[in-house]
């Protein structure tokens, strides 16, 4: 578990939005390219934590100078805890977003202000367990929620296009992935972002079935490149 | 006026959709670092088109690939027939977005489905109306409308605080503004983007004003540059 911000958010349905983060350790899924291994892997040092303690924490960390907390992972649907954060923070009239896999239901999460549910496209290596998604979806429905698929290849392109099709009612969001976590070559690594962008737009443009998507990047590697934490 | 696309919305609240452009010409003001000049400086030529002709070369020009039609500017506002074509989009099952400075008012702007007004700061050269700009805010009450101010230095994003407080109900964004819409060094200027985003960024963290702001870059300019019609 750590805190850090406030800084913008820089995927998905709240892209720029000013926000703190909570990023959660563990994870049931073990993705090829994970860009938060750290999370999971045993290669980070995670110390558990009280909600109250977080709240102390952000407070502290944060200095008044938000009004949005961001509960990432891993993934954070594997913490008991989260349900009595959110309610804290909502207290503290801060709003919350949340992302997951969609692999593990909890009910807090219809608390949200703003959920993405990220299934994992092939080139992962992971499943979808479409059962548990179908229920997400379907409990979600009254929730500000999304779905967003990050792409690597064409596979990845056609799973985020049947998926589209099976949630046609769900904002949809598609997303290039950073395929080299380690770089810190930031020059080459925006390069070679920027082009992967292009390509997920140039197949989206083409693609019939994502004529209402939104095709984004991730705003915090092109600046920042693989540096954590901010 | 020019027609292109599909492509993706670079900036603001619709931020990655996929789109159609309607570029209009002519506005009612000129801005120093305006990256559109050539639709109002004489150095483009533009033929004017009735709105079911607009529609014909969407239709042929986006082929079907597309559910979103942005008009743009120059200021979309200065024009008669926009009412008509917002309505042959809506009856095509098209949404609509608009931007515009906030200087002349349109009925047809109730019916756009997002609508960005984006008063020019003081770095602009221009300056805001804000007897107008309080009669755009309070007939778009009920609209899908958000402010974006784009900020070239401290002065400008002075402006955009003062104007978040006096608008706190809209949603806000700050974006990054292109001092350079002429270089083809498309590295060069890529870096100097992302500079200035990590800036901008900078600011909008420390400001308390800015805790519910989303603050964004344009992100046709970080992948295509400067080069028009993409
Ligand atoms: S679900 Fe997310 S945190 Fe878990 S392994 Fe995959 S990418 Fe990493
Ligand atoms: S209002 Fe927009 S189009 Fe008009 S001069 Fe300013 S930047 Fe250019």
């Amino acid at each position: 578990m750590e805190v850090f911000g406030p800084t913008i958010q820089g995927e998905g349905m709240v892209m720029g939005q000013k926000t703190m983060f909570v990023r959660t350790a563990g994870c049931d899924y073990s993705c090829s390219w994970c860009d938060s291994k750290f999370t999971w892997d045993g290669t980070g040092t995670s110390v558990s934590k009280k909600p109250e303690q977080i709240i102390e924490e952000l407070k502290a960390i944060g200095g008044g100078a938000f009004s949005h907390v961001t509960i990432s992972g891993g993934n954070p649907a594997l913490h008991k805890g989260i349900g009595q954060l959110v309610e804290l923070c909502h207290e503290n009239g801060w709003k919350v977003g949340v992302e997951t896999q969609g692999s593990f239901w909890q009910d807090w999460m219809r608390e949200i202000d703003d959920i993405t549910l990220s299934p994992k496209p092939p080139s992962s290596g992971m499943q979808t367990d479409f059962t548990k998604l179908d229920f997400f979806i379907e409990n979600l429905a009254e929730a500000n929620a999304t779905l967003k698929v990050v792409i690597f290849d064409e596979e990845d392109f056609k799973y985020a296009e049947d998926l589209h099709l099976r949630y046609p009612a769900v904002p949809f969001f598609l997303q290039t992935g950073n395929s080299d976590t380690s770089t810190t070559d930031d020059a080459l690594l925006t390069a070679s972002l920027l082009e992967r962008y292009e390509w997920l737009i140039s197949l989206a443009v083409r693609s019939h079935i994502m004529n209402d998507a939104k095709v984004l990047p991730q705003l915090h590697t092109l600046v920042w490149g693989n540096k954590r934490g901010v």
